[in-house]
């Protein structure tokens, strides 16, 4: 027997949309939380390759009784433009990590992971106002991430993406929205840094290379990854054997739950 | 508690589309029938109004953990000019009610009414081979029938319906299908028929007129209504009174879902 109410011809949906899709938590976080709430609608997994992203948001138009979507790797970017409208956060970004249905039929998104990955760290006793902190990643989840250290204060931030377009596009606007932070672009390299977040999807795969170099990290930095699963990616397992403090993926995803239950109208318990 | 099991990032995806889609019975069917055959599956409702048909089954294209569609009123006959191929009783009839995902993507329909129909009669100890039957009812639930009839080996297959153009295009279709049975044009009279079944959704009101005079009905009859509700019609109400044998539509509905089924690759317990 499962976590979730029967399913019925009246039974609203919610999805998670991504490419892969095995590894993502969404069902198993949302349903008891749909569950407990009372509410007759469940949230199933949408395996989503990139190509297929347009005609997969055309279709969830059609289906009158989708209520919201969740965003994942890689589309966070890409649904930014397919949807009809972005908030605050989310347009900052450059990406959205969920989408309502609207009730007039319009979708509309925003981007948590940078609130949930915050709200996690602080969760866990690390706040990272005053904090140097090199970013790996530029993409949606990195961009996020970025735009929400810069808000919390840390004192100076690196950017780095093997995309060099991405990662100067990220550090122009991180420095735009935020002029007293010490923003760059700089190599993967945690020379200078305390604080190291890996918003790359590599360490997903058992034979992913690993995003930074980890025999450059010394002990007293805090390593953050952003990858759930696995729950120590190879990256937190260097780091720690090096003396990091080392902080997983899923701190930011229980704290994101709460902010996208929130925008779902979901109450939580 | 659900009757399905927990949904997770692995699980594969069924669902059913129609308009409306609060009354279908496919979900509370399905999942048990899921869960019991210990697949990582669940079916879902999708509620498509017709001028999002298209853009629906675009979508479920690019959902590449979508494994099969079951399709009620009003889709059925638009869905089939929608995918890839149909099978022969889908072809015949011209719609269908289940599509499935064939491993290299292509959607691939057919029609189990028909089917289902004939499961349910032989479930219940009738076997059509042989019999005359008298078919009230040229439309897709009709057409369906009559094909499975003449598939199953009837002797005889008279075709009634009040649109004489529906029931000369079914009978010449039947015909050249099955050019061994033969097929007939006839009024509604059950006159040297042992098998009579209503086809047409006369039954369904209150104030419906009976789809033939049950007077003309004689002992030994068997007489079939594929009308789900009243799981008791008028027509079969009379005919119990004339001494005949009466086959509810809710075996039909019941059979069907095991042929359905079995074409999605999911055993029945």
């Amino acid at each position: 027997m499962g976590h979730q109410a029967t399913i019925t011809g009246t039974t609203r949906l919610f999805v998670i949309i991504g490419d892969p899709i095995e590894q993502v938590r969404s069902p198993q976080v949302f349903n008891p939380l749909l569950t407990g709430a009372g509410r007759d609608a469940v949230l199933v997994p949408v395996h989503v390759r990139p190509g297929g992203l347009a005609a997969v948001i055309q279709g969830f138009r059609a289906m009158d009784n989708l209520d919201g979507i969740v965003v994942t790797v890689p589309h966070k970017m890409a649904v930014a433009h397919l949807i009809d409208d972005i908030g605050p956060t989310g347009r900052l970004v450059g990406g959205v990590n969920a989408v309502r249905r609207e009730p007039d039929g319009r979708l509309v998104g925003d981007m948590f992971d940078g609130q949930g990955f915050l709200i996690g760290l602080r969760r866990a006793g690390h706040d990272p106002k005053g904090r140097r902190a090199l970013l790996v990643g530029a993409g949606g989840a990195g961009s996020a991430v970025g735009f929400a250290l810069a808000g919390a204060g840390v004192e100076r931030l690196t950017i780095v993406d093997v995309d060099a377009a991405k990662a100067d596009g990220l550090a122009s606007a991180v420095a735009a929205a935020h002029p007293q932070v010490r923003v760059d672009r700089g190599p993967a390299v945690p020379d200078g840094h305390d604080l190291v977040i890996n918003a790359t999807p590599l360490g997903m795969r058992p034979d992913d290379p690993l995003p930074l170099d980890p025999a450059r990290l010394t002990p007293g930095i805090l390593v953050a990854d952003i990858i759930m699963k696995p729950a120590v990616t190879p990256l937190l397992h260097a780091a720690a054997a090096q003396g990091c403090i080392v902080h997983p993926g899923k701190a930011m995803l229980d704290s994101q739950v709460e902010a996208i239950a929130g925008f779902f109208g979901i109450p939580m318990p």
